[in-house]
């Protein structure tokens, strides 16, 4: 019980958060990451304003929080979505180590809205033969270059 | 003959990025986003070294055409990488609307240069309740308040 209206009060947060971003030339999503310890760190779309097509509110607020706690890793963290979250935005999550994700519309509350991301989602539903954008190997003799740099470095940060 | 040489050339100079920012504190990765009328723009991963887990070769090299070129929307461009994109980069690749995406190594040479993506592309072949990241909608009468916003702002910016 107590857990439910968390999360309903992070999800209206996320929601006051996607309002008040359009009125701020932004588009209409808003999102709140939560640390395993209670901090609260924000995000808004920003893809028009920025001229970053990664700047979903989801990215926004997982990289809001890692330049905070300076940390690539937000183990047990959850994620408040005003709106379902996109392929994009839940691998984010996943190389975020979160631990769950919340929304509040879904998409197809996004696609009455004039945002529709049917073709995101059938992307990674569809064979990768068939897929709308092609993405193809070629032959490199020096493929694994970089690795083998990255072997030979001791001092290195590995994740 | 010309186009495969063009692939060539635009994967080595990935490979150099990567095995470069190796040397400068960085992940074994390297990408070039190379625009319809052949400008050319460089990206490197940076999760640790910036502290984003979104910041992969492919992600930056998209932010930096973008930022560059003042758009969100990379129309025609194609993306060059040292290695396999994961999902959250291919995902970023659509939303920047590119062309096509090549690469050098593959996902086993990463698993074997100790950067096992398996997860990530488990993820999407999972059906959603069986998911490692749980993922939930949670009721909210003012989910729509955003779009409704949206719908309303007059001089708002689609895509």
């Amino acid at each position: 019980m107590e857990k439910d209206s968390a999360h309903t009060n992070y999800l209206s947060e996320a929601i006051a958060l996607a309002v008040a971003n359009v009125q701020n030339s932004g588009g209409p999503f808003g999102a709140v990451v939560v640390t395993a310890d209670g901090q609260v760190f924000h995000g808004v779309n920003r893809v028009t304003a920025d001229n970053d097509p990664s700047a979903h509110a989801e990215v926004m607020a997982i990289r809001n929080a890692c330049a905070a706690l300076e940390t690539f890793d937000l183990t047990g963290a959850r994620l408040y979505t005003s709106c379902e979250p996109c392929p994009m935005c839940l691998a984010t999550s996943l190389w975020a180590r979160l631990a769950g994700v919340y929304f509040a519309a879904d998409r197809h509350d996004a696609a009455d809205g004039g945002f529709d991301d049917a073709v995101f989602y059938d992307y990674f539903n569809t064979p990768p033969e068939d897929r709308s954008l092609p993405v193809r190997q070629v032959p490199m003799e020096t493929r694994t270059a970089p690795f083998e740099q990255w072997a030979s470095t001791l001092d290195r940060v590995d994740y």
